[in-house]
């Protein structure tokens, strides 16, 4: 049904949009991607793979690693620990916004793809130490996608901990409300290693497809994370899944999906297949313009929108 | 696979949450309403229709209305149009704030179920006077639920003409930004008596199965709508459906709806069947606090989730 | 001590920075203003009065009007009525925000000076119509400047009461919140021949002069307010004066003033004499670019600020 | 003209609204205090001090510090400076507010008597330690007051150090942003220590006075500080010294004033005496309540207002 012709012709109409994006360049790691590189990996129940672009790419996964995170904490704490301290509503206000924080009473960050409350989340990792909890995010991040090779960029890491002033006041923000009370500069060392943790979009399609899965791993049989826990993270991914413009993804393009800065894409279309992407050139809401172009085509071609 | 015994057992369950919630009494006709009434109907393509409680009573629209009239102006005006004046994000405010408007520039409707984005909706249904795009929109109405003897109530409209103070300010903040630019009083009237349209929780459920089967009447196969349209306001019930609570009820309930502070809630389990319900307790949101619960209860046991 | 000589060398100074100026032109007729037009009287409690520039320019009151009002609505209501419905504090927001009203509970304009609390005033004002509303603002008016020829500009009266719609918005939500509750349009038509009366700048003046003189006449010795209204008054044009640039204004210049969008100010220099300017290109926050460097001139100058 | 029985008469009669107020109690050092406790001094340029009350009580500085630092700062960067970092606009926000610094743009704090423009100003005062820095305040907070043996309580620094989790929020936002660039646990530490610095009210009095001299010491006639920071210190203590309540403070009592949650106030009546005040009662805004209804007899009975 789908084949690698077709998908390189869509990689080729999207990457005209690349020219309309802006590569992230808060850190050096990340300005020195090229904005034209566009690669996407489509994995499906079979062991199929459909790619097109160069798929030997590496990308940190930035904000798509707090979905990972998610299921991760709902299997550590359950539902109702989590969103004790998280909310479920989608927001208009950019992903890094402080200011809800403070007008919503009791400071609780709206939703756990905000940076708030992905800080949260990763806050609610369960382990001993740092060390050990990061052991056991990458753990089942390689489990999820199959490859015991994926570790973390340990020069974005330290790029990223090193400049992260506005996530640092968000866990104050968030300790003086009670909603974390370790010491920010060990959740800081977590969390810049979580979004350094990096793949190619053949792992991220991967994962996409345990999604799909609703959580199986169509490989080994093995249920990942209960039903329940890929379900919601799921729907996050509808509503607040590419940061201030899900409410427009949703309509236009109607799949799960969670974006990050390095311009990475992590799809789950439910019951068919996962979906990865890369192509560095962000648009001004931090979403691939390119990538969303590309599943925008892919969607309307092959009517997968949800809805 | 559902029966009527069923259904009971869930609305008496329901029921009993009743007591948290407080019947809207801003205009002395909803004040009126039994807290403890709980009615509901599932309608089914086949023509059968499973009901529970007094299905007999009649409740107006209220923001119910918007997703109709949604359906109208996408194709009364075609979505380029539409999405130049409305936008498609879901917000963490509530649905009647003024401030967002102010601080998003330019100063465009987050969204079509807001009450903002909702007015502007209403003022793009075309017609060469209020009396002619209020009969068009009725009619349409009428042609979704398959009952001709669907009106609205005078005095319902009457007494929300009088005291919406709130709807006029944020017309008028739409008219100084060109969002708008009809007279203020006429839209009023239009949009009150859109909002005063009343039907029984049975027609509710008609409405949804149309929605359910992709803008279909399954009873006489014709096309109420494009498929894209009947895609974009299910969208638009899951991203923004029941106000602000609208991602928890993503989560917990993951069914495409739509409610009204009269109480009502118009759903529409896509492929499958259109529910409507009526419970006039309402939480602090404004939403039916036992139509809600009883839509969890329905969507738990038969996995009803879209996600 | 001031020679007219000395006031025409500023003016020439002040009249540099027109240039980064821009007249209002959300009406006609004051956008027919000539940018470059600067004028100046200090009126003193000797009846001396020094000027600059062409005095014979008529202007109209536009915000300056607020704080008139709310010198005669204070005696028609008292401060106890008066301050129920309008706070007494500075905000950083423009003057015509709405988002504040919202944000902060109960509903009330957080003072008299921005647009909400100015239409809170003017509905204070007593009378039987908006008629003799009108009348009675305009006696004091004239009484303070005793000038009894001072009169409204019926043209920018009619084309504000056209294009007002941000301030029906305001007033409706005001409605809403219980803080007015006659009809919007009466409302409005008082409000906009408040705005639209006009002077010259040695009447301003000499209504500074009445203000600077603690409420006291010098030339009839008549008590026109009493001392703690005038006192109220001068406080409110140090703290909100001009519009969200006020605490600024009170850092450079420390002299109770109060501007208007025509390029108008009133000015008060306490136990010394009024100032009257008129000088129509405007900054980014509404107030006379000219007229302010003026007023900074002389203070710095004279050392006239009060603090 | 002034008698201590009249003041102790005054002190009496506010006492009796500490029923009213409560005790800051974020740390246990501040939450020791007796609400009943209510003392002042009023210290005049000829030496004499009439003072009611047990005026032996010390008091922590807390935000009343922030007036003093910004008069070091004034003199150590210049006025340019000083307001590239910090606005001089009153807000209608609590002291601790977070979310107008990311709405206004750029971020900039309001003014430098909330907490994050008083962080700003902190980061400014000179010296290539916080030991040195801290040392050259202390030794500024000294000489204004006459009293060498001042100091700061390590108790009350260390308490605040540890749990100033909010200040430390709006530090990294404004590092963020560029406004401060130095270590936040070195800035920390510097502005705990600043604000435990502890006096009497006589002390308070007597740098109260300093300011309404215009900076200059009544007894030695040494300049303490340029006549222009002195007079830039009282505008602010006007438009912003007692949180959001500055403008009704502006209408009823009209003295320049700082106050402290640890119930202190400053306040300088200009050209003629200094007055300090001790009253841990706090109101709702973190203001003495007791404090401020003395104030407000006082001024009321001696018609002080400079307005």
């Amino acid at each position: 049904m789908y084949t690698k012709a077709e998908l390189e012709q869509f990689v080729e109409q999207a990457k005209q949009y690349a020219r309309y994006g802006k590569v992230a360049d808060y850190i050096p790691a990340l300005g020195k991607a090229d904005p034209n590189d566009l690669s996407i990996a489509i994995y499906l129940p079979d062991g199929n793979v459909i790619d097109a672009g160069d798929t030997t790419h590496k990308v940190t996964l930035q904000s798509i690693s707090k979905i990972i995170a998610l299921a991760l904490v709902l299997m550590d704490r359950g539902e109702q620990e989590v969103f004790r301290k998280v909310g479920m509503e989608p927001t208009g206000d950019p992903f890094n916004s402080i200011a809800k924080l403070e007008e919503v009473q009791p400071a609780k960050p709206l939703n756990p793809m905000i940076n708030a409350g992905a800080l949260a989340v990763t806050h609610m990792i369960a382990g001993a130490s740092v060390a050990e909890r990061f052991e056991r995010l990458l753990q089942f991040v390689r489990k999820l996608a199959g490859n015991p090779t994926i570790t973390y960029s340990q020069e974005v890491a330290q790029s990223e901990f090193e400049t992260a002033f506005l996530n640092r006041s968000l866990c104050y923000f968030l300790k003086q409300h009670g909603i974390i009370n370790e010491d920010v500069e060990e959740l800081m060392d977590l969390y810049t290693k979580q979004c350094a943790i990096e793949m190619t979009c053949i792992d991220l399609a991967r994962i996409g497809l345990v999604f799909a899965m609703d959580g199986c791993d169509p490989f080994t049989d093995e249920q990942m994370m209960p039903l329940d826990v890929a379900r919601i993270c799921k729907t996050f991914m509808v509503t607040c899944g590419v940061y201030n413009a899900s409410g427009e993804f949703a309509i236009k393009i109607g799949i799960p999906a969670k974006s990050g800065v390095s311009g990475g894409i992590l799809a789950a279309v439910p019951g068919r297949f996962g979906i990865g992407i890369f192509g560095p050139a962000l648009d001004d809401k931090g979403n691939s313009i390119t990538g969303m172009k590309l599943l925008e085509l892919i969607s309307k071609t092959y009517s997968l929108s949800i809805f």
